[in-house]
């Protein structure tokens, strides 16, 4: 019998390893992709294409990150058949992943955006729009992560809270941004590429809140998808 | 022993009828998002808010459907721990419903600009671009779901084939739009809601080519993500 627990812990210890070992690559894919939004935001704001370009030539990395860590999740499905909270974390990170590598392909589009900016010979006004919500998004990012590692639901709230104040800032810089294209016709091509820039970076904020939301379901066990906040204010905040 | 046959067999018959349970449900809610596409599109042609408003609100189905369907995904895994084939598919069919999912968001959005374009008193010339890109969207929605359903390879890497197609309509499209705007920069607002719509359905496209890639993964057990259409080509050719 004393054998037999040996064997059990130790294959028990080995799983444990597999999954500490996908927690790990993802966040650090996560911090990765962290750092391209945070290149992809400086390349536009000081028009340098060759972080741009840094930037679209990283973007490979983050998609066979996606796809290598994806088939060890599948991997430990198939040979350990996970069950409850273990197999919701490695589902978990399945899906995260996806949203990892979504913010990835944003980032690269806001680098193509820094590239055509430059050519068009930028812009005769200063985007501050870009620095602010792509430092916010860059932050969303780093707090859903945090958020995951730590399984601090109470951050991923704040993540999920910090969404809806992006996508507010979003609203009013497009509208400012129309108001200046209206008054300055000439300005239209480049102040579209402001735009693209700036609504690629509002959505690597709805993939933080994703993540957000999946760190709140491997805690709870309560899909807090397609909730509003104070919904999931009431999940994270159930202590049943 | 006959008994226990008898009870595998049971056992396996129900576990084929859950399966196939997922597969139908996920069809059916692929089936809501294509109509949502093709509503979407409409209400944006006919300036129809009273449809559009519809599709806002057919929204929240895809959203339920989506939560259900893989929550039930879940649940298999857990009770039944697939294995092989079976594990690919329930996996591939969580990963479809994300991007039916999202497809739902564009379609939304859509509707979204075919509200503000109305309010704004539409636009002084038609946009056959909405028209023909949204048909041919959401034709690859349809092609990338029969592609599941029957997995059929050669059509998946067809859809995957059209989304380069939409691609470069795309750019034509938007190019089009831009001298548009220049030309009569009175029309700045209501082209920009013209533009939003036309990147949502180009987005469509994307998430139909995703689940031709599923589809690919699914027969072939080769991940096509990332990859080339040449590639993707070779790997369904390869009768390995």
């Amino acid at each position: 019998m004393k054998e037999k627990n040996t064997y059990t812990h130790h294959i028990s210890q080995q799983f444990n390893t597999e999954l500490d070992d996908i927690k790990t690559r993802m966040l650090e894919m996560g911090g990765l992709v962290e750092k391209q939004v945070a290149d992809a935001t400086n390349a536009f704001m000081q028009l340098d294409t060759g972080l741009a370009e840094e930037v679209r030539k990283g973007d490979a990395l983050v998609n066979a990150l996606e796809v290598s860590i994806d088939e060890d999740c599948t991997i430990i499905l198939a040979r350990r058949q996970p069950a409850a909270s273990d197999l919701r974390l490695v589902l978990s990170i399945s899906k995260i992943l996806s949203d990892l590598e979504r913010m990835g392909d944003e980032a690269s589009k806001v680098a193509d955006s820094a590239i055509k900016l430059t050519e068009l010979g930028g812009l005769p006004r200063s985007v501050l729009e870009i620095r602010h919500i792509g430092d916010h998004v860059a932050g969303m990012v780093r707090g859903s992560l945090d958020a995951f590692a730590r399984l601090d639901i109470d951050l991923a709230l704040e993540v999920a809270e910090e969404d809806k104040a992006v996508d507010l800032e979003y609203g009013t810089a497009m509208r400012s941004l129309v108001t200046y294209m209206i008054e300055d016709p000439r300005t239209i091509s480049s102040v579209l590429q402001v735009m693209w820039a700036l609504r690629s970076l509002e959505r690597v904020g709805d993939h933080a809140r994703n993540i957000a939301e999946h760190v709140i379901y491997l805690v709870k066990g309560a899909n807090v998808r397609h909730v509003n906040i104070e919904e999931m204010a009431a999940t994270v905040q159930d202590q049943s």
